[in-house]
This record gives structure tokens, sequence and C-alpha cells, in this order.
């Protein structure tokens, strides 16, 4: 790694051109599919209200968000991309974006990404470092030092270094890490100790360049309001993931679709049938279930939540634990959040061949470290993310992308349109920060109802939806205004 | 009218008491459904948090209304009730109430209910002022004057009645009525009149007295939040509608089974193969729209919001205006809570004995007013609350419950186990405000998430329904209590 | 009884004409829903195919068969008519048939009925006795003697009684009935005795009259084979029950309205998040788990046929043994046509208020028998045809319909669009017995296809479904005539 | 490729063993998920009730039809294999069972298998003559000459070769080519052509040895129905198509199963909120039906039989013609087995990116040949088996697998647990004809039903389904064995 030239704006691996071809035609069609993205981009095309941003984004680098980067600059802005999770990146997109829709493989004139499909974590860090180096960008405009001045976020690791970069800043050194720290958090520290190394306030700087955030995911925001609470927030936030028409429309419809889209390209084994368990009735377990219940499976559900609990029970399944039933399960799968949900012992338990899948959180949602470290256990890659582990009990179960979230492992994640939606939340976010400061104090907040609304609005005619308008009278007898919001803020959809 | 004593705790039609042996077998099935109820009545029915609590209920007198006031009896309430609709009474469930479980038809030992079913307006609000009406017990207790400290209310209608006796006393008369009033308040109007002239304190008394309302209904709710910005809300006031397991329940999983429940009662039609127009995709709509679809219709949704209407199109529905295809739909469903949602125009251009029928609200979601006094339209009965409107375009429509709620007029409103959610929330807020009154100033509330949650988890035992808990350390991980709440505030659901 | 006059056009209890005009009314909108029959009388109602033909009919008389009983008029036959069930008789639907449409209540000018609900065993077959007997018509006519020459039938019991009245005659005695005779074939055996002592070859003469018999359902359908395998059937028969149109039509999408149904004017009980249990997986069984799904329940399906069981499976349904999970049932559907289905140690294991119900069969399915035999069991009615039977348990189970179809007992049967292709199918099939009876030598015979595809093309226009039709070259491709029929003999649809 | 060795039991492309590996970790897999085919290993390894049976297959080489091979060859027979369509190969399987269970790679030890993906025309037929050449195995056992006695066949190619070149080989000619003759049938002329130079007499003698033929589709069993209708069958044939669970199961589910998985993997696009049309609603278009619904899709469908058009409206599906709706429609998919289904026109009127597919029949369904010599249309690989269509109207369609079977082409076909239904009634059709042939005078036969009911049976444990037993008395009151079989023949399940 250290032979690379830190400030290239094409990543090695990505390097091999051939693939852009490919993914322009792939980009051609998501844009189909992303309606919300392709409408930000004939309103605000002309007033390029982005002008000036110089975002640093960390984002699956998908074909969806490749749109989603061509969408922004499409608005006026700069762009540096990597992405947030080392098996996510789709490098036919990566390259498409590399080389531009105008450029060609000898002169490429795109966005520099920073991201390849099955990076190592030093590498993953390395590139979210690259992100935040502006120096090609500076020495093409002439300017001493450039830094970028917002960021697009996906669960908080572009943030994380900002904050902890200028931390250790301030501190003068980076810390050891303690006996306890993930093999990952001491690849974080090495990365910014390197940092440090060649620079005392580069994070520092950079920091007091940023006007705000725009957050993807559950896990981000809740980053982001610890942060905050504790009085350490740098710069405002704005919580994409609670939009409506994210949270609940990616995370359910989105599922929906990549759940059994990932079994079948892992195991094309029919669901009909067989019965299945969902762990997590929130958003993600009830797309999961009903994908699962369309495919004829008989669906068990598991929850901790007395509410959701009685919704699955509403909706028609059965709600067990997974203790109680586990000998009976052929497919399981996580969707909570929450960690050690599958564990050593439930998976001794299983049927032969089980097959044990992960939608909702990191690898430790299913107990992979209790896995690898049971004794006895044996593991047989069938094809790459799909494993079979001989297990000390004389069966076999079969783990998908190694406990990661297999709808990205194993399929290609949400479709576009689901993305489109998330996107046009993001972009929108973005002009928000942007442009209205003065409205964003530091803090974390919501995209307000009536932009929510927007983009559900930018998505239905590509649906064939027709909408119904209120009447002036029908407006004022339940107090909304005619072009909405329509509801209240507590409204739950 | 002017010759029923007014202190009577018999009113008149219900003194016909052969009822009470049905309505007391009803009440024993009911209790089996209404588990969370019969919770409240094991756990507080020793400690009688409601000692000292003097209700005035207002809410249809139904069989589950009826074991939701011999559970406020249970915990140490005295209570009055009268209906909130001229049409919902069960009359048995009345009778049995007026009897008590002790009582016999000679010796009636239960609580004063004023309601029948067919109730005139005036009848109706004459009916509701009784229940502000302690004199009985006022002799019974020896004291000079008493009046209830507590509401119990289902749309409003008690606490208008305190609200605008209050303010006429504090005029010194009731104004007369303006030319476009309603019926409806002119005749609350010659209540509060003649109440003016026994006593010219009555109401001001009643409302120093009150420690405050628990709402059942989105109307009675919005009342209460447009009085509170007003600074004219007289007391505390919780909003029991906007608890998940109301809301969430009662509006979706109550109309599903309600709905077809009237449709099969009023007209045995078959809705397998027809088209349904289901209006306003909201909680009500989603639960109307699931049960259509159960029964083999095809259903098209119309929607002003565009996040609903992009819900209803992930669900697999078709989403059009009113207008556009009302030629080709067999059965039409209301579901919004709004005015003229359909008009004497769409009900011309309807099929031939296409059938009208309101969930979501007032009469006036359907125009009812403009059919009546449409040229040329005859109203042929074919049952009770089932009517043919023969019309100048030749074509005849059937009319359900004559445009006011068929779920309720041409079924028997939300069944059991639905109306324990919701009851049992509203138990548990009488004791919050009967019993914490130091934590809730005058304003609206809704109740805490954990009394939500506990609403919910009394329910799951009698639908087989096993939880799990969640480990300390998990609870830790997602940042949670092991026993709750497990959501922040703003979660969907 | 003896002292009713046997000849009466216009039996006893339905002489309170009182209900006609109501009936009337049902029988204008039945006939909105009911597309099949009125084409058929526009179609034929010029040509009257079916003047000559006397028909004497055994089937519930329900609003739709009066549809059907104006239909077979419209087409020219003379009409006599009793039900096949002693519940199932809607007493407005009897008066306005025998009224007329042109009729008035002083002036009767309809079909002779005999038919009323709750009829006793007695008066059952004394009914149906009565549609044999056409000596009215004979003196209207001054003929010296007419009998029937057609039969339409449910359930066989009017073919019964033809057959062995013929064979008692030919013995000349009607023979005792055995020590294991059940209470009803005693009731037969009585009327037949009661003929025998009347005339001698009553019942020979209308045998040798009769021209066919087309029958509804498979108990009888099931009959006529036994009957025609032994060389005893004396008539040409058509099965109508296997026609596509019906079978599949009536069995499902009947079952999946009228099962809901008459649970909730039955018990109102919430079915989502309850564990309901369907008995056989036939199409009456698919009907019901479709049904009790589209509410929310949870549904448990158990089955002998394993291809059943795998279809069960396939649709998402957990398939298990009564005995395995009668303890965590709340509602009890049973749909096979056999006996025993649901034992008394079953009722005994059963949840408390578990409901009972039967869509299949007669009231052994479930066994009635054994229950009324139940040393401690009490039986307390809670409203007609909905009891609770108090156990030994301790614990009450609640039984519909005593055991019977619920369907019909708790609710009013099949809806008026599905009766209309069953009916449809008669209408056709009475046609082809009366005018080509060269085609039907004595046997059993289904509706050829194209007339079963005729019945399905004339219920489409209601529905707004658009037929494609095939190209000539496509037809010659698939080898089938353009306008049909499409199918092999052996599709399974 | 006349430079083959015709004797070679090694096909060329599928020498490169390396796949072999792969291929036995996927059949481990498979195995587990075809319990019906490990069943009969079971129950007839010992007794080899195929022994001397030589097979000749001709079906998808696939996974599933490699656990197929190991069963026969486990239960005694020789066999040959061929694959039946040119794309449907996994070369992996291949390559397994070339190898064999016991074998390696230097030392293969398994079955002579002609196939791999992507075979042209030429290779397809050279490929199925190579099954019907034994002369290895005859070199073998120093036999002078064998040939197969069995053949297995799906689509009837491997029948077709051997009564055409009969048929040829008695003409002493081959015919030439007619001029509209299509590319195939000139193909199948040549391979027969080369057969007569070499041999006057191969064909006949082949065909006096052939026991019979087991046959997989619809397509094939209509050639044989046709082929003994003129008299022309040379030997009994078994349609395992119409086998309940084959039509009922492979059609329905199967298709339920992998149409989405399908679009999936080639266009991954939300089917959520879209408008799919779905020609033909059969068992294949009930499955796709349900499965798009499941995925949230609105669906359309259109049929020529007013039957199966009746029940897709019954079950909630608008019915339409596509002419009238194609310009709303997202995605098509062809379920019809006719031709032309979809046309050029139709093609013109689609919305942009519109998909097309068919999982019904051939690629005439689609009408490739029309949009192929469509002036100005425009061909674009987006990958393998996906290719944009820019069309004269400006617009482009997405047609998958070039308007072959997609479930095949995009997706990896019927999965396992389906495919073992079949297979299994393939096994036990072929043990029939092999061990009763005294039973088959040449003819089409269905298997028995009680063979058919074994089948399930066979994978019920598997699903954890229970199944009820009859008790002898049910069983005698419903007239069945208590072991079955449960049904008459014309039961339509």
């Amino acid at each position: 790694m250290t032979t690379l030239p830190a400030t290239t704006a094409l990543p090695f691996k990505v390097a091999d051109l051939s693939l852009a071809d490919a993914g322009r035609h792939q980009l051609r069609l998501a844009e189909n599919e992303m309606p919300g993205l392709m409408a930000l981009r004939a309103e605000f095309g002309a007033s390029k209200p982005l002008a000036g941003a110089r975002i640093a984004g960390s984002l699956h680098m998908t074909v969806q968000t490749a749109v989603l980067i061509e969408t922004l600059v499409a608005l006026g802005a700069q762009v540096r991309w990597a992405s947030c999770n080392i098996f996510s990146t789709q490098d036919e997109a990566a390259a498409a974006i590399v080389v531009g829709p105008e450029g060609t493989v000898d002169a490429p004139a795109g966005v520099p990404v920073y991201a390849w499909k099955g990076e190592t974590l030093e590498e993953y860090w390395w590139c979210t470092d690259r992100i935040f180096d502006w120096s090609a960008e500076a020495a093409a405009s002439g300017a001493e030092w450039i830094g970028p001045n917002m960021i697009l976020d996906d669960g908080g690791d572009a943030t994380l270094l900002v904050h902890r970069g200028r931390e250790f800043e301030a501190a003068g050194v980076v810390p050891e890490a303690t006996d306890d720290a993930s093999h990952e958090y001491r690849v974080v520290l090495d990365t910014l100790r390197a940092s440090l190394e060649l620079s005392a306030d580069r994070w520092t700087r950079i920091a007091a360049e940023l006007k705000g955030v725009t957050e993807e995911t559950t896990t981000g925001v809740h980053r982001l309001y610890e942060l905050h609470a504790e009085g350490e927030l740098l710069f405002p936030a704005i919580n994409v993931n609670d939009s409506v028409t994210k949270s609940k429309f990616d995370n359910k419809y989105g599922i929906r679709h990549s759940l059994p889209d990932g079994l079948n390209r892992a195991t094309d084994v029919l669901m009909g049938g067989k019965v299945a368990f969902v762990v997590g009735y929130g958003d993600v377990g009830k797309g999961a279930a009903e994908a699962l219940r369309g495919q004829g499976a008989r669906v068990i559900v598991s929850e901790v939540d007395p509410i959701c609990a009685l919704q699955a029970s509403m909706d028609g399944y059965q709600v067990a634990r997974l203790d109680d039933v586990v000998g009976e399960v052929d497919i399981f799968v996580t969707c909570t959040g929450n960690k050690d949900v599958v564990r050593t012992a439930h998976m001794l338990a299983m049927k032969h061949l089980a097959i044990v899948a992960n939608v909702g959180h990191f690898d430790n949602e299913i107990d992979m470290a209790g896995l690898e470290s049971l004794e006895g256990a044996e593991r047989i890659e069938i094809k790459p993310q799909v494993h079979e582990w001989r297990l000390p009990s004389g069966r076999s179960i079969l783990v998908l992308s190694e406990g990661r979230l297999m709808n990205l492992g194993n399929a290609t994640g949400h479709p576009s349109f689901v993305m489109s939606n998330s996107f046009t939340n993001q972009v929108l976010a973005q002009i928000e920060l942007w442009t209205r400061p003065e409205q964003y104090p530091v803090g974390v907040y919501v995209l307000p109802k009536h932009l929510d609304e927007k983009v559900a609005r930018l998505h239905l005619d590509a649906l064939g939806v027709v909408l119904t308008e209120l009447s002036p009278e029908q407006a004022a007898y339940i107090g909304v205004p005619v072009e909405g919001p329509y509801k209240v803020d507590h409204y739950r959809y």
C-alpha cells in the first residue's frame, strides 16, 4: 500500500477500466428506476444549488450510488467517494464513475472513487482517508489547500474519522489500542497515527471547514445523537434515515426484494413449504416476513418488543422464541440490529443444512466469532459468500456472507427504485445543509415533512400512481394546506 | 322527555331489563377476548387505584364498553355512562350494566347508563347531560353536591359540553344559534340553555372538579389540541388515540375485521372478483384494503398524501383518482376523516347497485346531504341501515348506515380483542391522571411508551405469543433497559 | 300434519305473506349478482326450451334459489319446490316465490314452495313428498294425473324418495326400520308407508315419467354413482357438482366468503392473531384457509391425503394432526365430508371458549352425538345457533349451528354470485337432459366442457373481465377451436 | 464435429473436469432438498429394480438432474445423458456426473454426459444422437451391439429422433427439408442423414429394443398423444407431466420460485409497485401471479379460457387484454404454451425499458422473429441473456433469455425440491415400465394415483408435515382404503 501515490484520483484496483462500459449500461438502466434523482437533476440542473459544495461520500459504491454521485455533480457539487463496506462495491459502477459519462478509459473525467469489491480493513480505512484528501483538487484550482465541506455518510465511518482525528490532534497523540480493542479499531488508530505523522492539524482544519453531514443509516444516526448528547458533535447533521420515505421504504420494501434474491442466488433453495424464522419484526423484519410468506414459506417471528410482537401476531405469524423452535426451522433471518441474536448453541441445535442469513446489522448479529472458535467446526466454501459449516453435532449449516448483510453479499442490495427514495432524501438533505446553514445550528435534524412528501411525490409517476387533490374546503376541514404537508409529525404511516 | 325524572339511575328505554341476561352472557364471552382489561382487574382489583374517581363516560355503549365499565368499577371508580353515537348502543349490554353482575332485574346494582340504540339528537344530548348529574350519588352519600371528577370521552362531546357550559355560564347566557348552525349544534345550545335555567354555575363547578379527560379518537384529540392551542383547555387530557396499541391496532385490525363483516351483514355480496375502491390509505384504509384483498377483491386506492400513496403502490394496489375509475367500481369504502370524499356527481356515475360504505368519519364523508336533496332520487329501505337510492341516472346505489360508520351500523364495530387494547390504554390513562396529577399540568399528553408496551404485553398470552427477552448485554448494546421501553419516541412501527 | 290439505299450493307457515315484499326486494338485488341466470333468461326466455318440463326441486330455499326458480319458470318449466335442509330456508325468499313477481298476497301467482326455516324432520320429509304431488297442476290442466318429469336435487333426498318408493311398491310393503336405523331414516320409512297406504304405484308411475335428475352436491353425486354401479339408477343424471364452475367456485370461493361471515355473526370474535385449525385441504378447506389468513389468523391444516397436505405446505400453512395441537387452537373448522373428524376427546382438550365450526358436511363431522351424551356437559344457548357447552374439563367450547353447516346456519350460505355459477350449471343441465334425452341414456354425466366454459363466460362482464381471443393460427397451434373448449378433460384448473 | 470420437464417454467441452468438485458440493446440497429421490434410493437401492435398464436420458443437465441420474444408477440402471435445451446445462453438474461420486478427474467413473451450457443446434442434436450410441458399453460388456432400452425424455426430442430415424430408414432416405422448414428441423434431418450413411437400420434396431419412454413435459406429452392417435407410437409411454405432483407443483410452485429469481438476476428491478402483466392463468400463470403479488407488484392477467379468467378474477387480479393495457405495464410474463402471445406491435407500444420475459414455452411465445426482423430495431447486450432492444418507437425494451424460458436462462430453473417431486415421478415411471411391461401395451399412460400420492408422501417429512390417518371407520364412510388412494381420478386438487 505504501507505494500508492496518495493523491491519485484513480485508485488502483478500479484502474482496470474495461468495466466502465458495462457499468455505464447499468447506470442507464438504473436511471430509469431512480425517478427521484432524475427529477432533481431536471429541477436543479440549471440552478446548481450544490455549487461550491465539496462532498466526501462514504456509502456502498453500487450502481445506484453511481446515479446519486452523478446527480450531486449535476447539481454543482465536487465529489470524492469511498464505499462504507468492504464487500459491497460493484466494480463496474466504480469504474463507470471514475471514467465519467463524458470521459474515456484513457482520459477519465469522472469522480475519484476509492472502492472495490473485497477490500481488506487496512485498504478500507485507507480509502476512507482518501475522500478527505482534496490535494488534487487544490492543485487543479491553484489553491494552497482545500478540504471537503460536506460529508455524505452511511454508518458514520467518515464522520468518525473526522471526530477522532481532530480529538487526537488536540491531544497531540493517537492512543494505543486497549487490549480488548477490535481489529478494526486498531486499523482506525493506525490510519490516524499515520495521518498525524504527516500533519498535526489536518483533521482540525477539515472539521473547521465542514458545514455538515447527512447520514443514511440507523447505526450512523445513533452515533450522531450520542455525539450530540455528549456535546461533541462538530457540525450539524441531517438524519436521512428517519425520513418516512427512507426508513419505511428502504427497510421494508428493500428487504422484501433483496432477501429472497440473496437466498436464491446463494442457495437456490425453494422457500415454499419451508419454515423460516425471522428474528425481529421492525421494518426490516416486516419486509422479510412478507417476502418469505409471498414465496409460500411458513414464517415464525421472534420479538423482544411486545408491540411489535403483537403486530406480528395480528399479521398472522407465529411468535416464538428461537430456543423453542430452533430444531424445526429451515431458514433463519436476523433483522434486529442487535448482537448475539443467533448464538452458537442455536447453531448446534439446527437442522442439517439449515440456512443462516443476516439482513439486520453487523456480523455479530449471528455469533460468527463463536462459530469460528467452535472446536470441531469445519468451514467449506461452497461458493463465494456461501459456506457450509460442519458442526460437532454431525450436522452442517449454511452461513451466508460470513454472517454479514447477505442482501448485499449474496444479492445486489436494495434495488434502484428503493434507493432512489433514500438518495433523493440525501440530495435534498445536502441542499438543505449547504444552502440554508442558518436553519441548522449544530445538532441532528430530520428533513421537514414537506421534503419527505416531495420525495414520495417524485416517485409516483413512474408507478402510474395518480394522486387525488384536496379541495380548499377539504384542506380547511382537516386543517392542512392543500399542497401539504398532510400529517402531524408523530404520524406513524 | 320532560316528564323523565332527571336523576334516575335507570334511563327509560333500557328499563326493559329482559335483555340483561342476554347481555351478561355476551359480557362473559367478551371478557375472554379482553385479556388486557381482565389483567388490570387482576393487577389492580385489590389496590383500587381509581378509588375516589367519579367518571363521566361517553363512549359507544357496546358489550366491550360494558367490560370496560366493570373494569373501572373493579378498580374503585364510580361511573355514569352515555353513548357517543345515536346508533351504536347494544341494548343488551346497556341492560346488563344497569343491572350489574350481582344485581337483579328488580334490584339493579349496576352503573347508570343513558343509552339505547336509535336515539334522537335531543335524546342523545339529554343522555350526555345525565352523566354529569351525580345528584343520586350525592344523595346516597349524604353530600350536598358532588360532580364527576374524570371524563372518559370518545369524540369529545362530553368535554365539549363542559367547556361550552362553563363558557356560557361565564357569559350568563347561551347564545342564539347562527343561521348556518347545524341541527345538532342547536340541540347542544338548547340543552345548555335548559341547564342554565336550572343552575347558573353547574358547569363551572363541574369544570373545577374535573381532574382530566382521556380521549379515545382522532376527532376528539384534534379538538383537544385546538382547545389547548387556544389556551382554553380546562383540565389535562390524555390522548389515548395515539398510543400505538390504539391507533395502529383499532384502526387497522379493527377495520380489517368489521368492514367485511358489515358488508356481509348488509348485502351478502361476494367480495371476490369485485372492484373495491378504498378512499384513503391511512391506518383505516390499510386495514380495509387488506380485508378486501383477503376476500379476493381487486382494490383500488385513492390518496392525497404522496407518502401514503407510495405505500399503497408498494403494497400492490392501484392508486387512482375516484373520478377516473368510478364507473368500474362495485364497492366504495371511505376511510379519510374528511368531508365530501364521495360526492353526488360520483354517485350518479356509479354502476347499478354499487355499494357505498363509510368507515372513516361522519356522514359528511359521503355527501349524504347532497344525495338527499338530489331531485329525482328515491330512497327505498331494503332493511334497516341498508337503503337503495334510485337515482336520476336510472341506476340505483346501495348506501349503508345512511352514510355513517357502517362497521358500527351494519356490523358490531370493532371486536372485543381490539377494543381490549384501546380500553386498556383508557384505564391506564385514567389511572395516570387520577393517581399522578402532578405529572400532568393542563395540556394534552400521550401515554408514556412503557405503558403502551404494557398494553401490548397484556394481550400476548391470549394469542400464544412467546416474547423473547434481551440479555443485559444485548440491552446495553442497543442502549435500552432490558424491560423496555425499546424504541425511540418517534419510532413508527 | 295429517290435517294439512296435501294438495295445497301454499304450505302453511309460509302462508304469512307479509314477508313477500321483503323477499322481492332481495330477489331484485340478487338478480344483479346472478348474471349467469339473467343471461339465460335473455338467451332462452323466448324459445322456452324447458316448456313441458315439470321440475320437482329440492334445494335450500334461499334468495338465490328463488332467482333460480324464476329462471326455470322463465324458460318454460313448471316447478314445485322444497328445501333440502331443515334450517336453510329464508322465509322471505319462499314467500316471494309463492306470491310470484306478478301475484299479490291475496292472489298468489308463483310457484308452490314447501319450505320454512326450522322444519322438524317429519315436516321436512312431508315437504319433500309434496314436490312429487302434482294433483293441483293436474286439476288445473284437466289431466287425470300428472307427475314431475324432472328432478333438480341437492344431496339426493328427492332422488332417494323416488328410488325407495318404487322399490317398496315393487315389494308391496315398506320394511320396518332396523334397530340401528337413524331417526331420519325412520321418518323416511314412515313417509313412504303413508304414501303406500294411499297408492300402490304412485312412485312407480313417477319414476316412469322422470326424464332425469340434475344433482348439486358431492354427497348426492356419490349416491348416484353408487346407484348406477349397482344397476339401480332409474333415469339419467347430470353431475352438476363436478363442473369446474361449480366445484372449484362454490366450494372454494363460496366458503371463503361465508365462513368468516358465519364466524362474525355467531361470535364477533377477532380472527386476527388467532390460531385457526382447518381440517381438510380440499376445495372447501382451501377457501377456508385463505379466508382465515386474509383476516390475519395463523392457520394450521390437517390432511389425510399426502398430495393435499403437500399443497397446504407449499401454500405456507403448517400441517399437523389435530391431536398434536388441539390445545393451542382458537377456532376449529371442519371441511372434510367425513365423520368423527373432531371427536369428544378433542373437545375436552380444547382451550376455554374455543370455537367449533363445520363447513364440510353433516353434523357427524363433529361428534355432536358424543358431545350430547357426554356426562357432565351442559349446553347453554347464547343465541340461536350459538351454544356454549360447559365441559367436565371445567372449560367451555362454543359450538356453531349445532355442528351442522355453519355457513348456512350462522350466515346466509354462499353468496349470489357464487350460486349463479352453480345454478347456471343446473339450468344448462336441465336443458340438456330435457331437450337432448337421446344423448343421455341412463347413467351419470358431467356437463360437456363447452357448457362449463359457457357458465364462466356468462359471469365475466359483471366483473369487468375482458377475455382475450385466440387467433385462428394460435388456436391451430395448440389444437383447439377458437371458441373453445380449450382444455383436455382431465385438466385440473 | 466430425473429428470427435463418436464413442467417447467424455464429451469434449465438459472434459474440463476442474468443475467436478464444485458440482459435487452442489449435488450434496441438492440431495438434502430432494427427499423423494433419496427415499427411492433407500427403498430400492438393494433390490435394484432398474437392473438391466439402459436409459437414454434427454433432460436439462442441471444439478437436480444429476441427483436423478445418480438415483437411476443406484437403482441398477445404466445411463447416457444429453440436455434437452442448448442453454440449460450447468457445467459443474455435468462434470460431477461424468466423474462420478467415486471417480477422479483422471479416472472418471460416472455417466457419459453430452451437454454443456451454450450448445449450437448442430452440437445439440449431435449430443442427442450420442445418447443412443451404446457402443462403448457394448465393447465393455463384450456384446456385439447393444442399444438403450428405455428413454427418459423432456420435450420429446429423443423420442422424435427414434421415430423419425426409423421412418427414414424404412423409406431408405432422409427427405430434403421443405422451404419453410425451420433451421432446427434442417439440423435434425442432417443428423439423421449422417446416421443413415453409417447404418441402414440403426434406429430400427433401437426402436425394437425400447421398452418405453417416460416424458416430462406438456409439449412432449402432446406429441406422444398425437403419435398414438395416428397409430405411429412405437412403444408405451408414461405421461409424467400429468401426475398431480408434477403438473400442479412444478408448474405452479416452481415458477413461483424461479420467475422472481430470474427477474432479479437479470435486472435487479424492484417488483414492488410495478404493474406486471401475466399472459395466461394456467398453473404456470397462477404461480407467476402469486410470486409477483408476493413482491408487491400489481398483477394484470390475460386469458382466453373463461374458466381460468374467472379464477383469476376471483383471486383478485384484473383480467384484461394485452392490447388494452400494454402501455402501462412494467413487466410482461408469458405463461401460455402458445405462440405470438406478445407481438411486435405490443413491443412497440410498451413503456421505455419494459421487461419482457417468457416462462411458458418456446421463443415464439414472444414474437422474437418479428422483433429480430423489425427495421430500425437495435439489440444491445447488457449482459448474457439480457438484451436491450432499441425500437423505432424511440423506446427500448429489455428482453430476457432471447425470448426463451427465462427461469432457466436467467435463473437456475426449478429448485431442487420441486424437481424432486417431478423426478420421483420419473423414477417410479421408469420402474413401472421396466418391471411391469405387461401392464403397459403401446399407449400413453399417467401414473396410477397411489404412486402420485406416494411421491407426495415422500416429501412431507422434509417439510415437517405430519399426516393424519383415517380410521378404518372413516375410510369406510367415504369409501376409500385407509392407505389411499383417496380421490377419484377426475379430482382436480
